[in-house]
């Protein structure tokens, strides 16, 4: 690669010969690691001329820079970074001016801090990854993907890709939606009542700031996905976490003071427990009783591979009151960044105004993509190759924990991707993930799902969506060793 | 396309027999254009097991729908809508209960209204598109372009385009950005201080929110971006609009309680003014004064095709005080939504969390394409494309410009993308885009840029970045007989 010219700017202040400036730009550069080894330098010319300063100068530094083996001339094909130029350690800058900001008084709000926890980059890496949320390739469709890529990334599709959308989405892919992924939830929605968003966590953060205000309260359940209280934290409101029992939320300990109820209903997170149909009912009458709001996160409805998925809580809902969040990011791959929103042409509204302010709209390639992989049957496809290695996965998996006596805390009645699992009495999660850790077990601690100060320790997370069925039994004989 | 079996719900409320039940589901289906003309039924076999009734019922009702030219049987391989089937009126939904939420009430907080104008999907259809920051098709590097996303749809790069990275980004993109990018605007950046966004937008936009509160106050621009205005409006920090002159925002009338000044040094938005080098330490010196940080945009400096570009403010900075905003979003295409923010690591820290709750992380396909784009250098030889013809075209606008009498309000010393015109005294703007629109001439009002009340409404703005150069001296010379 060639160094471009523009990466060179004298400066006024500096202190010595325009000689010695260049000679010590270039060391910088590479010292600092922004030249590489074997990468050409601007011609003398060239460099010159870009600074405005004769060529002779130019010459001189580089002469100066050959001899101390920075750099290498290779007759007429010009100058090039030495193969023997020294390499910096890891990209370490060069000097710079100390921060005089005081940060901790120049940031206005903070951001960090939340309960979401930090999760290893390397999961691919574990021999026993019983981790939630991540794509295994072995069920990926990967070359239709790539095909639908390469169709959204055509001539004909040229304007999709590359335009401004402003604060619109890809008119077929709402398209797709409204005529056939929601009614498959039993939802009938007009385009103008979809919005799509960057995966579910866009679109719950969106409804989140439209809702909620430091006046509101929101009721969430408890345990709950844990980005969703570090969402509703950050908007200030007022928070009503509710115990879920084994049919999920229960809809009478919802206080009368309550705006919005964020619920799981297909698959309640984490615990996975399936809201039965008069629990449903139940749920929309309290909320028409408070004239409350109900966001409904849709959550592994497409892993419903034992029984068949009940219909979607927006679908049994006539007053408006619910709002819908579904994902592509869960069973296409979370990398994609997809998902949507249903809710009345007044909320959507106000929903879209703010994800134009916050990022316009989704990039237009992976929303027309997606839209191909849709239309041409690939997701249906998809969806039952996962719930078949899904169902495989999850019965070795119960097997297995019986097996070695482990206790399982919840279960969804349709499937889904994980168990939620309980530990004896006593045993800090935390600790047991850390000490599998090293034997190359991942799981998820329990303790973060849960809200409050009293958070329960002996609760975990064990996934089976990335882990290859033959490596379960070894994976939970390990766990079951470690609690003993 | 075959109609899923998993679109069917009974309804236990139905007043009715079973049979009709369905017949007016899958009628209620074609006439709400959730059925189309061709599509194939699920087999009568598999409806009745799924809805779990006797097979009889349902081929009982699809004779019903036979008869009455719904559907079409084609002997063995079953039913489908039939091409005499009725089409609905472009997508209206069937009857739904009625909106009960007084929304008025239930939406806490309100994004609708702000001064950001709507602006034409068609543009490309218009034979006179002065329009701003969409992609000009005869300038893009296409299949480069693909090639580079075909190469992050590989096998190789099976992670990056799948895998959740939390609140990660791609590390490839981050280290050709501190590398090659930033070096060019004289920025030296380790990749802790740099954060992918979602364009330049979203990069504006966690800047506000991490600095900004109610108890702040934001200096802006004015004239100045409208979204950013939108922005800071939303953030519902105090506002000082400051009037630019010929070489942008003057340092001396930022008030003393500024805590943020946001400014486009490079090509001041809308003026084009170019910031001399002498204001740009005055404005750092005000700034250390005052102790404010200053948002640079760095807006438009790839589009220097008249003079080099000066380096970035970032780049004069020693305290750290600068946050610098960069996007590719503008010149690969906006499509494309991507750009990012360089920092002090407190900083981005911050805005990495907050970036994490709103959408965790720019899709990770979309950041590998771009980085095999730039590392291959590609992006540069599009940006000398994008510069020579951007050249071309601006001299035959000043030509054209001058021959008609237009007056030049603005001139950007180093090139850019458009002219900032002043319209005769009394002339509205907005009134002479309307009536340039019936003639195929998209010209862009310049009241949405000012702040306040008394907005004057003789400016407008034209861009040429859009408009193939031969038409250009026609739809100057249209836009000047309508002044006329």
């Amino acid at each position: 690669m060639a160094i471009s010219v523009e990466t060179f700017f004298l400066n006024p202040q500096f202190q010595g010969t325009l000689q010695s400036q260049i000679q010590q730009m270039i060391a910088e550069g590479i010292l600092s690691g922004r030249f590489r080894r074997g990468e050409r330098l601007p011609s003398t010319r060239k460099l010159a001329s870009h600074l405005g300063i004769s060529r002779i100068t130019v010459t001189l530094a580089y002469t100066e820079l050959l001899a101390n083996d920075y750099l290498d001339s290779r007759g007429r094909s010009g100058y090039y970074v030495s193969e023997n130029a020294p390499v910096p350690p890891n990209f370490s800058p060069p000097q710079r001016g100390e921060d005089k900001v005081d940060w901790s008084r120049a940031i206005g709000r903070r951001f960090t801090g939340g309960d979401t926890p930090e999760k290893p980059q390397n999961w691919a890496s574990f021999r026993y990854p019983f981790i939630y949320g991540q794509t295994d390739p072995t069920l990926f469709d990967h070359a239709n993907w790539r095909l639908c890529a390469l169709q959204a990334l055509g001539q004909k599709d040229f304007t999709a890709l590359t335009t401004d959308y402003y604060d619109q989405d890809d008119p077929r892919l709402v398209e797709f939606i409204a005529r056939n992924t929601l009614p498959r939830r039993g939802i009938i929605a007009r385009p103008e009542e979809i919005l799509i968003t960057l995966g579910a966590q866009n679109a719950l953060w969106l409804a989140a700031q439209v809702l909620l205000t430091q006046r509101r309260m929101a009721a969430i359940e408890d345990p709950c996905y844990h980005a969703l209280r570090d969402i509703l934290t950050q908007s200030r409101c007022h928070l009503a976490p509710l115990p879920v029992d084994r049919d999920g939320l229960q809809p009478e300990s919802i206080p009368p003071q309550t705006d919005v109820i964020f619920t799981t209903p297909s698959h309640q997170c984490p615990t996975t427990a399936t809201m039965p149909m008069m629990r449903r009912h139940a749920l929309l009458e309290r909320a028409r009783e408070l004239d409350a709001l109900i966001v409904e996160d849709d959550y592994e409805f497409e892993m419903s591979f034992l029984d068949a998925p009940s219909p979607a809580l927006k679908s049994l809902d006539t007053d408006g009151r619910v709002i819908y969040v579904g994902s592509f990011s869960k069973s296409v791959f979370p990398g994609l960044r997809l998902g949507y929103l249903v809710g009345s042409e007044s909320f959507i509204r106000e929903a879209r105004a703010l994800r134009a302010s916050v990022l316009r709209h989704p990039p237009g390639h992976i929303q027309r993509t997606a839209a191909y992989f849709l239309s041409l049957g690939h997701y249906d496809a998809l969806i039952r190759r996962i719930r078949e290695a899904l169902r495989k996965r999850r019965a070795v998996m119960q097997d297995a924990i019986d097996q070695h006596g482990l206790k399982i805390a919840g279960q969804g009645a349709h499937g889904g991707s994980s168990f939620w699992m309980q530990a004896p009495k006593g045993i800090d999660t935390e600790r047991l993930a850390a000490q599998l850790h090293h034997k190359g077990v991942l799981i998820e601690p329990g303790r973060q799902f849960f809200n409050g100060s009293g958070r329960p320790r002996e609760f975990y997370r064990l996934a089976y969506s990335s882990i290859p069925v033959e490596r379960i039994p070894e994976g939970v004989a390990l766990i079951a060793g470690a609690l003993k």
